[in-house]
């Protein structure tokens, strides 16, 4: 059962409002099929959008980096932050011009990261290694206390959060659906290609490496 | 030949500096390889990260959306924008959890958009149908002024621009380089996928609809 948080002002979907969601569930789908975001913070030179690795568990998000990373330092000291997922997939083509559109799913979060404690890092980083390769964190070598020292870990819940999404064929004024022009959709996908052995590693592929293709 | 731009403070890339690059063809090439970017601005109600289309021509970005749009009020108004397009293009699977990276190529653009003339619209218009179907801006309908009235295009030179480009292997510590665990990259694409006829036309598919998944 997913819960459906009320739009603030800033989540609140205003053009093509039906395009909106606002359950925990859609929000939760978006980010967990991704694996990078788009980071927008303002610092004293300006407005950035930093594309970054990220990761959910419970009702947050995960942002992770180095301790000197001077962007790092300004989330961390609580710098207002909007942080955008989205997955394109598709090209709509419709009969005119004017309504040509885009399919997407999009996840929109608004809010303030806190650095997570010492204690948290170690279990939180191993749920990222999970989410790019699940069994993966059991085979690594995990950090030394020095590297776990060297990482900064992000959190910021999920709370003021919107989800939009275009999905389905082209919507044509009806005086165009005669006109001698294909419609339809063009889908992209983020795919999966075959893996790619570092020259230096003679072992054997573990399932998750096997499977890379099967799983696109 | 590319111009290669100094960076400026704000596009100087620090953490990974040996990442940047500051040529105009390789951000061009970023950019021409996207449908889509993250556009970063502030308003009255704080900082946002809204996923926009996109295309180029020239030396310029441009972005388009309805004239009713507050977003679009906002950055035809003058606001700093930073507009940053990602490609992801795989994870990169090291011996330790601390080495794990991605490989991406990201282009990060910093500036303020201009409202393009009315008479410049109808061909800028036009380019970004080209990007997406090249041939399909003689076949649809092309916008009437009504339609065109509503629709905002901005411009953003590609001016203050760096990319970053992360590419190849894991980057292993020496003492890790003999564990037993797979090392490599997992590749991933966006990918085409068969194009989806809308159900209500019986048009055969032009060049770009037949050869949609071959161009992948």
């Amino acid at each position: 059962m997913s819960a459906t948080v009320p739009p603030t002002p800033r989540t609140r979907i205003r053009r093509i409002a039906e395009r909106g969601r606002y359950d925990a569930d859609t929000v939760r789908e978006i980010v967990d099929a991704a694996w990078h975001c788009h980071v927008a913070f303002v610092d004293e030179g300006g407005v950035h959008c930093i594309p970054m690795a990220c990761w959910r568990s419970g009702d947050a998000l995960y942002l992770h980096g180095s301790n000197g990373s001077r962007m790092l330092k300004v989330l961390a000291g609580g710098a207002e932050v909007c942080v955008t997922i989205t997955h394109l997939d598709g090209l709509v083509l419709a009969r005119s011009a004017f309504h040509h559109s885009m399919n997407y799913r999009s996840a929109v979060i608004y809010g303030q990261c806190t650095r997570v404690p010492e204690e948290d890092k170690p279990s939180l980083l191993e749920q990222f290694m999970r989410h790019i390769a699940p069994g993966r964190e059991s085979q690594v070598r995990p950090p030394d206390p020095n590297e776990l020292a060297a990482t900064l870990v992000l959190r910021l819940p999920l709370t003021e959060a919107a989800a939009k999404i275009r999905e389905g064929g082209p919507k044509d004024d009806d005086a165009d659906m005669s006109r001698d022009v294909w419609a339809g959709v063009l889908p992209v996908h983020l795919a999966h290609l075959p893996a790619v052995r570092d020259p230096a590693c003679s072992i054997e592929p573990p399932g998750y490496v096997r499977e890379w293709t099967a799983n696109t």
